[in-house]
């Protein structure tokens, strides 16, 4: 386990662990789609998207393409999703402002609560698969004190490719130990460990909508494993 | 002149723009050096130190050398003035604490109130030459409010060269003309200029001490002259 008392900053994740990714998609959905006459289980076209989430950033973790922004994955997994809910009347401009439904995020009810409480002993970084000005624009929207954006962008790759977890001690000055990855996703921590950053696993038990969440973590398996961010607070001395 | 209505972003420079390095490092090395018995000018000191700065980054600029950061800089310029002061007996560990005066830096009177006006409407973006680590010790410890620290450690060279500023609009998805460059020197807005980015430009009447401020903007040069950064809020209509 990690001396606790070496963390200086904290990595959040964004999508999940941060912001409810799964309601506000289906929200954001409904309103434009339903509008137009459309009636379709709208968390269940949240995730049909989302689950084209880690083979879009696959060509470019594998080297096959450039690196793209998220922004610009989520308008091509749109494209994938759209015919199969028989969705076919939307403009170029009306699927842009669809696909910048993941800048239109609410932060889970403890996030803004704990982030105050945190920012006051360390240093609060994203480090997303976000691309900046999507982590910008949701953060400006829904108040998320980060102190830096770093993530993805920076070294243009994703998560969990190792220059990501890399990047933050780094840019930070800091010794891989004395930062502490947070998220919901085991492979995110997984990845972050074999980099050697602390972490701390945060269970969201309705990622997927209502009572569905992703893999637990294995009992012993991260430094912290927190109810939400206030507890992860508590847990830190914050 | 650019439509300001288009802006969407400002990119301040931070040392000299937003924070006050000369009295600052002056008030530093006068509780460190004083306290050893040194009597120095400190406002002397101070500037013959920022004198350094230009020439420090020429390797970097030219490729002569990679990249490293602006704490880094700073540490080596400092061996350069200790001599000239028959400063001597300072520890390794003494002249690496001297060198982060550089993170313990005062804004301007008018900067956060400024900033809190402009940050309703506008991204604001650090795009200086401080690296990510020294703009968040000072950030935190200023209370500057940044919605994204952008600048010279994402591309890896100083201002004022043209991936620094081109590096502004592509991160944030935006057109070159709707970031603009907010700095107290011309070398800086006008090198931001000439890669397409709206400017203003804000005088700091004592940067360099009591009275003594850089080169004054020639008129009509940049879209705005503001008096400081409510001026600047007032002026964009934030």
């Amino acid at each position: 386990m990690a001396d606790l008392s070496r963390i200086r900053a904290l990595s959040f994740d964004i999508f999940g662990t941060t912001v409810d990714w799964c309601s506000g998609v289906a929200r954001d959905a409904e309103q434009m789609l339903g509008a137009r006459g459309y009636q379709l289980d709208w968390i269940a076209f949240a995730n049909r998207w989302r689950s084209e989430y880690q083979p879009a950033m696959d060509g470019v973790r594998s080297g096959k393409r450039g690196y793209v922004t998220m922004d610009t994955l989520h308008r091509e997994m749109l494209e994938a999703v759209l015919p199969e809910f028989s969705v076919s009347d939307l403009t170029e401009a009306d699927k842009d402002e669809l696909a910048h439904a993941w800048r239109r995020l609410d932060p889970w009810p403890d996030v803004l609560s704990g982030m105050q409480r945190l920012k006051s002993r360390f240093i609060l970084a994203a480090v997303s698969n976000a691309n900046f000005s999507l982590a910008v624009a949701m953060a400006k929207r829904a108040g998320l004190p980060w102190d830096v954006i770093l993530g993805s962008q920076l070294v243009q790759t994703y998560k969990p490719m190792a220059p990501v977890y890399d990047s933050v001690p780094a840019s930070l000055d800091l010794e891989p130990g004395q930062v502490m990855m947070v998220a919901c996703h085991v492979w995110d921590l997984d990845a972050a460990r074999s980099r050697g950053l602390s972490t701390a696993f945060i269970p969201r038990p309705d990622e997927y909508g209502p009572g569905k969440s992703g893999p637990a973590a294995e009992p012993g398996a991260y430094d912290i494993v927190a109810a939400d961010f206030n507890d992860l607070a508590r847990q830190l001395g914050a």
